[in-house]
């Protein structure tokens, strides 16, 4: 594709935070001490306490409130995290939601949506099929398409958790920020501009942003492993691409690495997240990344949507 | 007894912050929405996130940072936070750690003990036996006792939790604090001290403080229930009922209220919790307690040494 994208930065990140205000929550930040979660310290922001148990209803929230919805209200294909997040800000909003899933969408997902009003459409054997059938579903009703992780309101309202985290912790040096589509680092991104170092990182199971630095551009991944649910995306977003100058590596994890993370974290910090929601930190536990002496390095804790028994020790 | 205790007041919670400044994590407050943990707002202050899970450790480095600790340590009684908590702090001052638990002591505290570097005693087959042969080994060896709740120190040491809530939300009128022995409760009353209003918060199963209020002092009660290994104290300690001037109300809540308030913590805000540690919050959750128009709740989530698995959906 040679369309030329100019990245979401600071000011569509700030816009997207007055627009969620008071929708979303102000998820905490902790302070975690050298020797807990690897030889170093490290703050750790705990958007896994956000709504719906991920960060995706800053996007969501942004994708609806600048957006005029049709009374045939939003669509979405999703049988994961996105969904949750649009089926929960619809409801917020007083909006329909339909969100379709393949038939193999675990049962708990399907009851989550449920309770939060959702009009569950169960289609097809891939992730894929369900996405065509949410088109034709757009196309045929008028309703509002969201797209997991590439719109420009999504980006920019996933922006919101590093605008956030800066005001609470001001001399940050770099964040660690988890990658499937790439919608949360590239309005993390966006929002600090180089103004520090953003870290990509990145399960070796579905590396669609490393994938995109070998290509030169976004190209298809296998995609598998631990973190599939959360960070299975095919390819990086073109929204995510379009930020790359502001994001200064990528590091990638094994499945073991993600895998300890989530004990660690459960072990010593009493967090639940699910194998997406440790990855970033895994890159620090596991020494992939390595801080230099004095560096001031956060981490986000992007989601919890796991059985809470897969972290027990 | 006959010996009138002058309460822990804010001047020895202040004593203690100083002390274990730098050794106990200062644990994040989440403002939760209303409608999410029963139809009210309220500010949940998330000391299980502190070391070793529970807010014990405030305590126990107050403990051992106000004596002076002899070479043969520090020994408690308890199969339980109490002792998970000793056995870090002593680690963390470099002191030795012994102690004492029943032999149906559950072989994961038992491992976490000694992960954490503590001589295990598995003795007899109640906490009374345990702590007995606790009481003969400090006698014997010389070394220094730590009550699980019942001690100044300790209490001034919990006491902190109200210190650090009050900096993080300067304009509560209200916290709810779940109650066994009554060593958080003393602390945390003895800080504030009639300045806004503290209420107690009991499984009906065990109910150490009501049951002492109906008596006109701490009596014997007996310990069942879903809360019992972490509320499970068979009388309030008399330093917390020195401070009863400064707990406004107790309210009793049941162990289905407790594992109800559990499961919306986990639902709403992915925060896992012991049954103990989510009873505060069961008072709001189930409607036992009821807030004024207006007041500004605050409860404290005091442990999360539970199976992650119990609290699953």
């Amino acid at each position: 594709m040679d369309v030329v994208l100019t990245p979401i930065g600071p000011d569509e990140v700030a816009h997207a935070a007055v627009r969620v205000q008071g929708r979303v929550r102000t998820t905490p930040v902790i302070a975690v001490e050298p020797g807990t979660l690897g030889p170093w310290a490290v703050a750790v922001k705990l958007e896994c306490l956000q709504h719906t148990g991920s960060f995706k209803p800053r996007g969501m929230f942004n994708r609806l409130l600048s957006a005029e919805v049709p009374d045939a209200g939003v669509v979405v294909a999703s049988g994961g995290n996105a969904g949750l997040a649009v089926a929960f800000a619809a409801r917020a909003l007083g909006h329909r939601a339909t969100v379709f899933v393949p038939k193999s969408a675990p049962e708990l997902k399907v009851r989550r949506l449920l309770e939060y009003g959702a009009d569950v459409r169960q289609v097809g054997s891939s992730y894929g099929q369900a996405l065509a059938a949410s088109e034709v579903h757009a196309a045929a009703s008028g309703a509002l398409m969201a797209h997991a992780y590439d719109q420009p309101e999504v980006v920019a309202g996933q922006g919101t958790v590093g605008r956030e985290l800066e005001a609470q912790c001001p001399d940050l040096d770099t964040v660690l920020v988890a990658v499937g589509g790439g919608g949360l680092i590239g309005g993390i991104a966006g929002w600090f501009a180089g103004r520090i170092s953003v870290v990509a990182v990145e399960p070796a199971a579905c590396p669609t942003y490393a994938a995109a630095l070998d290509s030169g551009g976004p190209v298809d991944v296998e995609v598998g492993g631990l973190a599939a649910d959360s960070l299975g995306a095919h390819r990086i977003g073109d929204w995510c691409w379009a930020a790359r100058r502001w994001i200064d590596q990528v590091v990638v994890v094994s499945d073991d690495d993600i895998a300890h993370a989530q004990r660690r974290l459960w072990e010593s910090c009493r967090v639940v997240s699910e194998p997406g929601g440790a990855t970033a930190l895994a890159a620090l536990v596991s020494g992939a990344y390595r801080p230099q002496p004095g560096e001031r390095v956060a981490a986000v804790v992007c989601g919890a949507n796991a059985d809470p028994a897969t972290v027990s020790g």
